[in-house]
């Protein structure tokens, strides 16, 4: 196992119980962080890089994507974009082309995406299914995912399976029966999305219930498209996380704050189709704490990049740059339930973020730039540096 | 001189007269467009390039952006983006650590703003003085941004300087005498900031005047912070371009439409600065041409992306993915009456950008993402592709 000292740390802002630190080092020793600290003090390690004065992050924990499908909806997206408003119902349209592709295909597909993830210095990612519908489809799309992460959600609860359009009964019947048994192995959370258009809070219950019967962790898609019970159920269900949150009143903050469930905002959504953002400030003002991920998925945000969510977070959200990249790091890590990832502490694992940049103030300040210097993940380095590549 | 043939092209949108082609091939010979068109159709070559389906656009042209300049201002970013409002005078940050750095620090800054640009697809890009505001610093500053092109505007009447600020009137006499003859030498454009803070109309008429007596062709920072007076003024000096449009009225439109002014919009400066954006679609439907640009700058957007920008107009200032692409490539090129850069046709200059995607669309579909594979600029490839990278 080898160490490596990671030294010239201009501003390391660790997101733990240690204060950020100025002209700091890091030793890796195998995937594990082994010393955090003063660069001086730093203790001697098998190899040695420099960082040259850059800020270093923790590498983001993208807590929610989606990104086992089949096709891509751009024609959808400009329509929209000319006036027609976003529904559930463009999901459909990738569940016909993730049933069509090839294992193959769809594992390519998930490669690119968890390439674009890492390069944009997300080193801990989630994948659900949901564009399969069918026993063997979800089955197949959590077997993909779990060679990319050990995050998979069984997300049979995306929209009712066309083929159940009108017994949308017999399908919470398949998602909580056959379906489940399927898929569970192969899974570490269960979710359901519970909007207009999708499911309702019993049956969100019911799947949810199901799902944490077979071993799986609860997570909820909740208030993105319209105010419901989503938040309700997923703080009563002790869902890990509430995700979207876009719709949210008095009551449903007030649960958040008293419970352990993360909000998990999507801003993605929200710029791809057009929507309102969630008022991140009534809900941090309020004490519940927050994640940002990505929701990448081809229909209401295809962006894999957490810098950008960060971005718009700040400028649309009114969240602080710090906030942001809380949310983004640790933020994710609670809404994942990991204490080993998203935060730079002894112990944790080996994955950092150098940044071309003095400050993580640098994520939002200069939107949409490639601002990600170096990436290392449980140790190694996953992306050259700039000027190697 | 060597030809390449550039085959594979899924669909190729040229932003010329032209029609969209799909399955098309471009051949390059030396550093300009030979041949254009249906990819079973292509002359040989003497090297071959297959892009594997993948769309391709003209190179972007980035036609107002401010890159000599020393330091930076995220803590000013992080303090506004919790409420403290933007205004000019911020400027005079910059020129104080423009004024303190040597030719070397600032010419290390725009050679890493550039491979920005054109790691982001830009292969052409204006570039501004204005951080100097003195005879030397300015002087200095065009000196500089000529080594990297050959659009260069001279920006002395960006605000007052800081030793005139109780003599406006003498700054204007310096900026229109000293000034300008060591600066015009090294600029192809004269630009004056005519806004709130900044010059008024009678003062930006004497500025422009004086420059294109001078030779330089004028363009006007233009109703960036409130309504006033800079688009007529614009249009009156037949302007190339009136930059900003934030803030316009009827008349404004009108003006621009019957003139041979574009209206360059920056949404960056709108999204760093947390401002309303402008009104792309009303400057549309009464016919404006429209340009996009980054307004790379360290104040009020720090940013390189024009792939950013587009995804922004289409988003937040409804431009259509189509409009936003037209805007950024050939709108560009008129903003700085060029016929040879910002659509692709036989004898215009051999930039090309490759997407890692079928459609351009996917520049607004995919906000974040570097969907840019590979970049060809004068005929010459300036970024590997993805895979090689």
């Amino acid at each position: 196992m080898t160490s490596t000292l990671i030294t010239g740390i201009g501003l390391l802002s660790t997101q733990s119980e240690i204060d950020d630190v100025r002209d700091a080092a890091v030793v890796l020793d195998g995937d594990r962080i082994a010393w955090v600290g003063i660069g001086n003090d730093a203790p001697a390690a098998d190899d040695r890089v420099d960082v040259g004065g850059r800020a270093v992050i923790p590498g983001f924990v993208d807590s929610h994507a989606h990104l086992v499908f089949g096709g891509e909806r751009s024609a959808e997206f400009a329509a929209r974009m000319s006036g027609q408003p976003y529904s559930a119902g463009g999901i459909r349209s990738t569940v016909a082309a993730t049933r069509a592709a090839s294992d193959d295909e769809l594992r390519q597909n998930v490669h690119r995406l968890t390439r674009e993830l890492i390069n944009s210095g997300s080193t801990t990612f989630e994948i659900k299914s949901g564009y399969g519908l069918t026993t063997q489809d979800e089955s197949r799309a959590l077997r993909i995912a779990r060679e990319f992460t050990p995050e998979t959600t069984y997300l049979g609860a995306h929209v009712v399976a066309p083929e159940y359009a009108d017994d949308p009964t017999g399908y919470v019947d398949l998602v909580t029966g056959e379906m489940l048994d399927a898929c569970a192995p192969h899974a570490r959370w269960v979710d359901v999305f519970c909007d207009r258009g999708a499911f309702d809070a019993d049956q969100a219950r019911a799947i949810l219930r199901a799902g944490m019967s077979a071993g799986l962790a609860p997570r909820v898609h909740a208030n993105q498209l319209q105010h419901g019970p989503g938040v309700q159920v997923a703080v009563e269900m002790g869902a890990a996380s509430a995700d979207h949150c876009t719709h949210v009143d008095d009551g449903d903050i007030a649960a958040l704050a008293d419970s352990g469930t993360v909000a998990t905002l999507l801003p993605g959504a929200e710029f791809s189709t057009r929507s309102p953002y969630p008022d991140a400030r009534r809900l941090i003002d309020a004490g519940v704490t927050i994640a940002l991920a990505t929701d990448c998925n081809p229909g209401s945000s295809f962006t894999t990049s957490l810098p950008f969510c960060i971005a718009v977070a700040v400028r649309d959200m009114h969240m602080t740059p710090t906030e942001a990249l809380t949310a983004a790091t640790v933020g994710g890590a609670k809404a994942l339930r990991r204490n080993d990832v998203g935060s730079i502490k002894v112990g944790a694992r080996a994955d950092l973020v150098v940044l071309d940049a003095p400050d993580p103030i640098h994520l939002a300040y200069r939107p949409g730039v490639d601002i990600i210097h170096q990436v290392w993940r449980a140790g190694a380095p996953v992306r050259r540096a700039a000027d190697e590549r």
